[in-house]
C-alpha cells in the first residue's frame, strides 16, 4: 500500500510504501535532517513534528513526553503507517537556516517498470511435465519399456521429435515406475538446448505430477549465492532465499580465492564450499513452500567465471595469469547431482556460458535478461564491484570488457568501510551551510561503518558541499570541528567516537578519497575505451542498464557527481538489479528466451583493458571529481561550489 | 598356403589349409574311416595308406615299424604339410565294402566369400583423431581454452560444424595439456551419432597421437565374450581374445541369469561379473599389442538384450515374464568408465540397439552386418541357439522372431551332451552297412560327450543309414551290437567304454532325439511362421544366412536333413560367422556403416512366437525328421532309405 508524505517547510511530497521509516524517507527524498546516529534513537537529532496523520512511534528517552502530545517525534522512531504532512524544525533542519538546495528526486527513477528493460517472456519453460498414459503391453505390443513411453510422446505431439534419454540410471526404476503406476506417469522432459536437438526425457514419475513442476534460478555471487524458486506452471516466484557464499572463508574476492585454490585439497575445497551454500539454499526455499528438493526440475545457474569453475572444479589458476584465459567459456549440461548439488540424480544444471575471465555467465545472463541483443539502439550495460563489467552494444554488436576497480564498492581498502549489514551507512547528507550530517545506517543501527553506497553518497556531498574539491583534497581553510588533520592525514568525522558503536571516530580519510576515486576511475575508463574502440561518445547511447545488487542501491545523482556514472540524460538510466538471477530466471520460464543466450554470446567480444594504453590514458584522466574534462559533466558543474 | 589332398580308390579331392588333420579333412570331405576314438590315436582303427606326399606323423603304438615304412599311417595322427594321395584300405573304410552314398561337399560353401554379404566399408571410422596445432592464447585473443579448441577444429574443417563436448571431467586436464604439450596436441572426436549432430570432443592428448587409434568391438555373448581389437587407421585387426562369461557361475542360460539377478544384490554381481570378463579381454588383447587400455579411443559392443540389461545393471526380471518387454531397447551412449569398464574415463561404449526381449543387439548388429537392409530380395536370417532368432526381410521390411529351442543345440537336455570344448564329438559318419562310427573329436582328444554340430551329425547319419525312423525312433529290427535297449528306452553305443574318457558307454538315447527334434522343430516353425505371416514361401527367398557360433559350424547338409534348415538350393546358403562381432567391427571402422544401424531397428518389427497358435500348429507338424510334410524336403527325401 502507498502513503503520501509531505515535508514541510519545503513542500516536499514523496510517495512511499506504507511501513517505511520516516528517516529513510526523508534521506531519500533530499531532505535534510540532522541526524548522527544512522536512525538508532539515540541522538535525538532527528526531531519532527508530525502536523497530520497517525504514526506507530513511541516515545523514547530522548523525547518527552510533553513533547511527544504536542506531535513531536524522532524521524528515526517513526514509520509511515498513513499520509503525513511532517513539519522539519528549524533547528533541526538546518539550525535556523533553510536549505538552498533543492531536494532530490532520484530514487523516483527506481521506480521505473522493469519490464521495459526486460520485456515479456512466456511461461514455457526448458523443462516440461507431460501426463502420459500408455496402454499396457501385450504379447502383440512388447516392445520396451522405454520405447513405449517415447513412442506415446511421440503420438501426442506430432511436431515433434522422438526424445531421447541418455542418463542410464533412469532406466534403473522404470519398469517398476510403470508398472506400480499402472502405466500412467508422467515425464519431465527438457527441451532440446538448441532447436534441432530433440527433447529429453530426464525422468519419469508416478502418476500425474505435472501440477507441480518447479526451478531453482541462482545467482552464485562471490559475496552471495541468491536464489529463487518459481513454479514453473505459472512463472511466479514462490520462494527465495541467499546466503553468504561459503568461500568467503578462503578470500574475499576472486583474486584471493584463486590464490587459495592453489593450496593441495583447495579446488575441491572451494568446489564443496559453492555447492554446500547452494545446497543450504535449495533446502531454505523447499522447506518455505513444503516440497523436497528432488521436486525441482531444473537448475539454472549463473556466476561470474571463476566462481563458474569452482562450481565445477576447475583449475581457475588460469583466470588470473596473462593473458587470463579460462579454462572454458561455455560448460556442460551437467547432472546437479553429480556435482554434489542436493537434487533429483536426473535433473541438469545449466550454468550460463561466460565470455572471459572476468566477464562471465552473471553478465552474460544480465545482458540476455535485459535484451541488448534485441535492441536497434545503442546500450551501456554496468555491473559495478571490484571487478566492474562493462558492455556496449546493441542487436548487431556487443564488446565488454572488465575493469578491476578495486575493492573500494564493497568496503575494501577504505578506513571504515565495511559490507552492506547492519550499521553500515548507507546514505548521507551533509548540510550546506552547517556541515553536519544526516546519516542514515542499514536497520538504522548504531554507526558501525560504511557500506558502497554511502561512500559514494559522502563523497558527492563533500564535494558539493565544497568540504572537499576536485582532486579530492579537504579544504585546508575550512574551521570546523569535523574537519582535521587525523594520523593519515586530512579526514571527515562522520560520527563521533560516542556514538559510534566501534567506539571510535568514524571518520573519511584523504586514502579514501584517493582509492575510492581510483575505483570510479577505473570504470568510467572502461566506459571511454569501449566506447572509443567502437567509434562512439556517450551522446550515441540511448539507454545505461545499472546491473548487480550495487547497482540496485546507487543513487544516480550522486553516483554521476563523482564520475562513477556517466552525466546523461536521467530518462536514459535504469536499474535492473540482479540481471544475473533475473537472466537464469527468464531462461527457466520461457525456453525461447533462454535459447536466444547463444545469440548474446555469439554477438560478445571481449577487450582486455589491463596493459591496454588507450584504458591507461582514460583512467589517468579519471582520477579527479568526477573528471578533468568537465565539459563530460556539465550538470555536476552547475552544481560544485564556485 | 593351400594343399590338395586325394582320397582312393573313390577319387575324391579337396583342397584344404596346409597343417590340417587328416581324419578331419576325411570326415569334412564326406569320407568315411573308421575311427573310434576321435582321433586320440588310441583305437587304431583309422590306418590309411599315404600314396604320394610327406607327412608329420610319427610312428604310434598302434603301428608298427614295418607298416610305417610302407606307408601306413593312422589319419588321426597325420597332417596335411604337403600334396597328398591317401589310399583308404579297405578293410578300414568298410570291411571290404564300398561306400554307396556320394561324398559330401558341404564345407566348401563355408569358403564362400564373406565378402558378398557384409560388402565393402570405408576406413572412416566413428571416432577420430585430429592433431591440432593451436596458437597461444594472447591479450587480444584471450578466448577460454575449450572456445580457442573448438575454433580451431571448426577452422580447419569447413564443412563441419562447431563440435561440443560434454563431460566435465575433460575440462580438468584440459589447461595443463595445452601448456605443457605447446598448444600441440591431439583431440580424439566422436562423430555424431546422427547426421544432424555434431562431433563431440572426448579427450584432448598432448602432442600428435594420430598414429595410435584403436577401437574395441565386442560380441557380449551369454556363454562366451569375444572381441577384436582394431587398428583404426587402417581398419585392420591387430588382437582378438575372447573368454567365458564370468556370469556362468550363476546360470548357463539368459533364463537362469535372469533368475539369479532377482537375489540380493544378483544385478549388481552380474553386472561386476560380465564387465570382469570384458576388462580381462581388454587386458588380454592390450597386451598382445604393447597398448594400454587407455589408447582405446572407442568400445562398440552388441549382445543380446538380458546381456545388454546385465551390463547396464538393469533389472531384467521382465524379459522373462509375458508379456516380455525389455526395460529398453536403445542405450545411451554411455562412458565405459562408468560402467567400471577398464577404459579411458572419457571413451564411450556403443551397445547395439535390440527389437525386443529375445532379438537383442547380437542379432541387430548381425543382420546390419550382413545388409539385409540394402538388399531387394528377400533374405532369411537364422542363430541358432538356445533362443534362435530369425529375421527375414529386404530394404523395405524385416519381421523377426525367436523361437525357444532350448538348449539341445548347446548340449543340454541331451545324456552326454556337452559344450564346444576338448573331447566333444563335432563330427559323425556311420558307414551305412556295418554301421560303425567314424568320430571326430575337438583336438582328436579322448570322446567326452556330443557338442551341437556332432549331435546333428549323429542324428542325420542314423536317419540317413536307416538306424533310426523319421519319428526319431530307433529300428527294432537291426541286430548291432551298438543298437540296444539301455535304462532309458533304446540307444545307440557312439563310443565303448573303454573308448571314452568318461569310463562309460557313450550313447545317444531316444529321449535325445525327442529333444533334438523339439529344438529342430521350434526353429522350423519359426521360419515358416514368420514366412506365413508375411504371405511367402521358402521359394521367395534369395539367401539363407546362418549367423553365431554354431551357424558357422553346422554341417548344412546334415542341417537340412534333419530339418534344421530348409531344403534350398545350397548355393542359397551363407556362413556369417559371429554377426555380432562383425557388425560392431564394421560400425567401429566405417561411421556412415555404422549410422545405418537406424535403419535396421526402423525396418525391424518383432512377433511373438509363444502363444501364437500359428507357431505352435507349425511346430507340432515340424516334429519329425525332418519334416511330416516331405515335399518341403525333396532332396532328403532322396536320400532316405527305402
Amino acid at each position: 500500500m502507498k502513503r503520501k508524505v509531505k515535508f514541510l517547510p519545503d513542500n516536499i511530497s514523496v510517495t512511499v510504501e506504507h511501513g517505511e521509516n520516516l528517516l529513510t524517507v526523508a534521506a531519500n527524498a533530499g531532505v535534510f535532517i540532522q541526524a548522527f546516529c544512522g536512525g538508532d534513537g539515540t541522538c535525538g537529532k532527528c526531531r519532527i513534528k508530525l502536523e497530520k496523520g497517525n504514526d506507530s512511534s513511541t516515545q523514547t528517552a530522548s523525547l518527552n513526553l510533553d513533547d511527544h502530545a504536542e506531535g513531536y517525534r524522532l524521524a528515526c522512531q517513526t514509520n509511515v503507517i498513513s499520509d503525513l504532512v511532517v513539519r522539519i524544525p528549524e533547528e533541526v533542519s538546518a539550525r535556523g537556516k533553510a536549505l538552498k538546495r533543492k531536494p532530490k528526486t532520484t530514487r523516483s527513477i527506481s521506480a521505473r517498470s522493469l519490464e521495459v528493460l526486460i520485456g515479456q517472456w512466456d511461461i514455457d519453460p526448458p523443462v516440461e511435465k507431460r501426463f502420459i498414459k500408455l496402454s499396457p503391453p501385450t504379447v502383440e505390443d512388447n516392445v520396451s519399456d522405454m520405447k513405449r513411453l517415447m513412442r506415446k510422446i511421440r503420438q501426442d505431439c506430432h511436431a515433434c521429435k522422438e526424445p531421447t534419454y541418455d542418463h542410464p540410471e533412469l532406466l534403473k526404476e522404470l519398469p517398476f515406475t510403470l508398472r506400480e503406476a499402472d502405466w500412467e506417469v508422467t515425464v519431465i522432459l527438457l527441451r532440446g538446448k538448441r532447436v534441432e536437438e530433440p527433447d529429453r526425457i530426464i525422468a519419469v514419475e508416478p502418476g500425474d505430477t505435472t501440477d507441480k513442476l518447479y526451478g531453482l534460478a541462482v545467482d552464485i555471487g562471490t559475496t552471495t549465492v541468491c536464489a529463487v524458486l518459481l513454479d514453473l506452471n505459472n512463472g511466479k516466484t514462490i520462494a527465495e532465499a541467499s546466503a553468504y557464499n561459503d568461500q568467503i572463508s578462503c578470500g574475499e574476492d576472486v583474486i584471493s580465492r584463486i590464490v587459495y585454490s592453489r593450496r593441495p585439497g583447495g579446488i575441491q575445497e572451494l568446489q564443496t564450499k559453492v555447492v554446500h551454500t547452494i545446497n543450504k539454499i535449495i533446502e531454505t526455499v523447499c522447506k518455505k513452500v513444503i516440497i523436497s528438493p528432488s521436486d525441482i526440475s531444473y537448475i539454472m545457474a549463473a556466476g561470474n567465471t571463476t566462481m563458474s569453475h569452482m562450481l565445477f572444479g576447475l583449475d581457475s589458476r588460469f583466470i588470473r595469469e596473462a593473458p587470463y584465459t579460462p579454462t572454458c567459456s561455455q560448460f556442460p549440461l551437467t547432472r546437479a547431482a553429480q556435482l554434489n548439488v542436493t537434487a533429483h540424480p536426473s535433473v541438469r544444471l545449466f550454468l550460463y556460458p561466460g565470455i572471459a575471465s572476468y566477464v562471465g555467465g552473471d553478465i552474460v545472463s544480465g545482458v540476455h535478461a535485459c535484451r541488448l541483443h534485441k535492441q536497434e539502439k545503442v546500450c551501456l550495460f554496468i555491473d559495478i564491484g571490484t571487478n566492474g563489467e562493462i558492455v556496449i552494444g546493441n542487436r548487431d554488436w556487443m564488446i565488454c570488457a572488465a575493469c578491476s576497480a578495486g575493492p573500494a564498492f564493497e568496503g575494501g581498502g577504505i578506513s571504515y568501510g565495511m559490507r552492506v549489514d547492519r550499521g553500515a551507512i548507507e546514505n548521507f547528507h551533509i548540510h550546506p551551510e552547517t556541515l553536519d550530517p544526516m546519516i542514515v545506517t542499514i536497520d538504522h543501527a548504531k554507526p558501525r561503518g560504511i557500506c558502497g553506497s554511502g561512500l559514494i553518497s559522502i563523497v558527492a556531498e563533500l564535494l558539493e558541499a565544497g568540504v572537499i574539491d576536485q582532486r579530492g583534497k579537504f579544504n585546508r581553510n575550512l574551521d570546523h570541528p569535523r574537519v582535521r588533520k587525523g594520523p593519515d592525514g586530512y579526514e571527515y568525522v562522520i560520527v563521533w567516537a560516542k556514538g559510534s558503536l566501534i567506539g571510535e571516530d568514524l571518520t573519511i580519510t584523504e586514502i579514501d578519497l584517493d582509492n575510492l576515486i581510483r575505483a570510479k576511475g577505473a570504470m568510467y575508463a572502461g566506459y571511454m575505451t569501449l566506447l572509443e574502440t567502437v567509434g562512439m561518445t556517450f551522446n550515441d547511447l540511448d539507454r545505461v542498464i545499472l546491473a548487480g545488487n550495487f547497482g540496485a542501491y546507487i543513487d544516480l545523482e550522486r553516483a554521476i557527481s563523482i564520475g562513477l556514472l556517466p552525466d546523461l540524460d536521467r530518462e536514459k538510466f535504469y536499474y535492473l538489479g540482479n540481471g544475473s538471477l533475473m537472466g537464469a530466471q527468464i531462461s527457466l520460464t520461457d525456453h525461447k528466451r533462454f535459447r536466444e543466450r547463444l545469440e548474446v554470446i555469439k554477438l560478445m567480444t571481449n577487450i582486455e583493458m589491463s596493459e591496454n594504453p588507450r584504458f591507461m590514458n582514460h583512467y589517468m584522466a579519471s582520477l579527479f571529481l568526477p573528471h578533468t574534462d568537465m565539459t563530460l559533466f556539465p550538470t555536476v558543474l552547475e552544481k560544485l561550489p564556485g
